[in-house]
């Protein structure tokens, strides 16, 4: 036993438990905390998130990285990583750390104000704060070219500004001219949308499909949110919620498969890497490729549909009329609409690259935050041809800008691009589509496990990618899985 | 505005926020917890409770109470319970804190093995290390005749041993004696007992009531666990659970109303006081009075029964042929039993009493671990008159002593004792029976207020019982109050 490293071990494992109480809070706080109970809540998650960046930034703990001596790969990866995160953290003053927490929390709150009111002028003073923050931080992280790369560095290791402007525009591209073929094409009919079904039937339905998935019920649970999340709160436990929405079935099923995946990833990481910096997912695009390949390249196939057929009509009767194809063909149906969270797998990227321009701008102080309506609807006509008619729908639909999430939005689209390499290299090991229709997912994630889970946070994104398919993250993956999908198939 | 007292203040609202964390930790672990992060848990609270220890016993702590410089009643009980609780923290090292919390926990579990197996053995030798860390600590407190008295002092400022034997030996005569009266008289039907009744329309009933008698759902929530209980998670937020057991109605609606009481005290403490050493109940047996107050001097009368007949008998049909002078009836049952929390209110204080002199002997070393069962049985014959099958029935049915928690039991019958005399006081100024009878709580709920909610934890429980009733706290009023409902009305 290496004696610094385990001081160090100990050491994280402290802040991890602290960490855990936040995710507690925060948990509860979006599904079963009585309304008035709220702002002492945002209190409390502020004084405890301030004593973890204490502990994080601590000159006890740069002495223990400092003295730790690693001696194999996973020590060394522990010592890498801890001090990166050291590093980033000690860069940021613990004032301009609570401003930020407390400033995004209000601005939230606000947020949530005028999402209702329809009014973003009810959340700009607010959010302009977080702006301001945010730039400060950024200044403080430092950067080499682009202030934007210090922001998405937090979740995409390695990742700029530049590359992605790059990937962007080839996506861009490729979305647009893909989706022209598509709309050439006669449209599906929209079977799911539009009849009722009560959340408690809905429910029946969700426990069922994460049974059929294999979630670990003494592992973890769902529960209902506004907006559906995944939250790791322990060791061996993590909590997932979804919507139910009475005339949109797919909205709920699509959110717990999609959770679903992000719970898996964060389950299945070793227990002995539990709390330490190699102890999450690889990256924020990393998670974010597992609930996309649960939620689409799993749960939006045509196996997949064929698998659950017979337990789907049995539950819902109203849709026993259909059959596997059309009901597959019902959860593909490309169309160009307001909402991200709602958007088909071609249309959802041209959301994110939005939004990432505007970011982009926003942070490079090249746009001002009183201008963010006019400029995403610009945007949103030029990319997804349609006039926005509300801010509800435009630019007031998610929550992360206001509480201060600058950097993350990209991550869903490096999502997608990974889960489609992941699949192709899967596929060359793995009857995928068989196993999907019988329902056996064990090979599945057990491959998954080996490649991805039992890695942790070992290694960078890009380094990672290349250990799974032998090619740093290549477009042409989700290229060719998009294509064949959808220009041959549906 | 008093600087040092403000900082003073500031430090204890800064513990509060690490405390809310540790009780939405336990009411989640007692709650929703998957079953597997059930031991991660307890090392996060371990972890946490030792900080807010940390917290509570620093020389910054002991510097701020020393220059507080109190200047009216209120910042000089703040001072005064401060400092009460900083020198009793401060007396036991860090280590035999957390050594004592660890051994707890540990016990806690091994308890519900043991009590599962129906054997004690199980849980002797945790339990052994619980009492032995439990008298080391008494020690370290300090007392001045009875190491008993350093431990009920936590609970109850100012009770000691002695007074508690005096107190009880008059209880368990009074109690004995009205027994063997009852007793004579034929019983009545208990026609609520033995029905099945799902979980569902239980659950219906018990939120129908908790609206019926105003609980603030803005700042409160009902939930189920194995066994009720209420805890205050922050400022405006305070949760209360209950069980359902099908053939059982009256289990969960009697919880429900005795965790009612606690929530709305604990909702009634003035929000300026949250966090501080005044912002609690005056003491655990007051606390207690204010559930037993609902649920057995409201929930249990005639006149609540009245009020309530036609929503009851609405929800559960099957019950229609009672009036509802019978229901009252099968609610007031007396009845020698083996199970404490199913105990009438009359045999209920034999069960305490039973627990404080087994409890006293065992921190006094008079009584050995191993010979606890033997002890209970023996004890239980002759106050209950019952021969004790097993200690599932026995010695392993509550969970206090493996929680480590000695000198908690006589706040039951403290809360009793001060229930019924908190009663007579407000019946010299409102009619009760009236306006429980008409469902109108407001009015009680307003004079529970002014006597006892809004004065928090300034006063110690004699101080304050003095206040409300202008005597000490005195037997009579409950001997009174269970003769004039027992052995004339029922």
């Amino acid at each position: 036993m290496n004696a610094g490293v385990e001081m160090l071990k100990n050491y994280y494992r402290r802040i991890a438990k602290f960490s855990s109480a936040v995710s507690l809070l925060y948990w509860d706080m979006q599904t079963y905390i009585p309304k008035s109970g709220g702002p002492y809540r945002a209190e409390t998650l502020a004084e405890i998130s301030g004593y973890v960046f204490e502990l994080s930034t601590s000159d006890e703990l740069g002495a223990l990285l400092e003295s730790a001596n690693p001696q194999d790969e996973v020590e060394e990866a522990i010592v890498r990583v801890g001090k990166r995160e050291f590093d980033r953290f000690r860069k940021i003053p613990r004032k301009l750390f609570e401003e930020y927490v407390k400033a995004s929390t209000l601005c939230e709150q606000a947020w949530q104000v005028a999402k209702t009111n329809n009014n973003f002028k009810l959340v700009e003073p607010y959010f302009k704060k977080v702006v301001e923050l945010s730039r400060e931080i950024a200044e403080k992280l430092g950067y080499e070219i682009d202030p934007y790369d210090a922001l998405i560095d937090q979740f995409e290791p390695g990742m700029t500004a530049q590359k992605i402007s790059r990937l962007f525009s080839e996506l861009r591209e490729f979305t647009l001219s893909i989706l022209a073929e598509i709309e050439k094409a006669s449209p599906a009919e929209d079977v799911l949308s539009g009849v009722e079904i009560d959340a408690e039937r809905q429910k029946k339905f969700n426990e069922w499909l994460l049974d059929y998935l294999g979630f670990d019920r003494s592992k973890g649970r769902l529960d209902v949110s506004e907006h559906p999340f995944t939250t790791p709160v322990g060791l061996n436990d993590v909590r997932i919620t979804t919507r139910y929405i009475s005339d949109d079935l797919k909205n709920s099923i699509f959110s717990t498969i999609h959770e679903f995946g992000h719970a898996l990833y964060s389950l299945s990481i070793p227990e002995e890497f539990y709390g330490l910096p190699i102890g999450s997912s690889a990256s924020y695009g990393f998670d974010e490729s597992q609930s996309r390949f649960w939620e689409n390249i799993v749960g939006r196939s045509l196996a997949f549909w064929r698998g659950i057929h017979k337990n789907f009509i049995q539950l819902f009767p109203e849709f026993s009329s259909y059959d596997a194809h059309q009901l597959w063909r019902s959860v593909n149906i490309v169309k160009r609409s307001y909402i991200r969270t709602e958007a088909d797998e071609i249309t959802y990227n041209l959301h994110i690259i939005l939004r990432f321009e505007l970011e982009h701008a926003l942070i490079n102080r090249e746009l001002d935050v009183k201008d963010i309506p006019l400029a995403w609807n610009e945007y949103f006509e030029k990319y997804l041809g349609l006039k926005v008619p509300s801010d509800r729908l435009g630019c007031l639909q998610d929550p992360h800008w206001y509480g201060g999430s600058f950097g993350y939005f990209p991550s869903y689209t490096l999502g997608n691009l990974y889960s489609a390499q992941i699949r192709a290299s899967l596929s060359k090991e793995l009857p995928l589509d068989q196993l999907v229709e019988e329902g056996k997912f064990e090979a599945i994630k057990s491959w998954l496990y080996e490649k991805i889970y039992s890695k942790g946070r070992i290694y960078e994104p890009e380094v990672l990618m290349e250990k799974i398919s032998g090619e740093p993250p290549n477009i042409a993956h989700f290229q060719n899985y998009i294509k064949a999908k959808f220009e041959h198939a549906l």
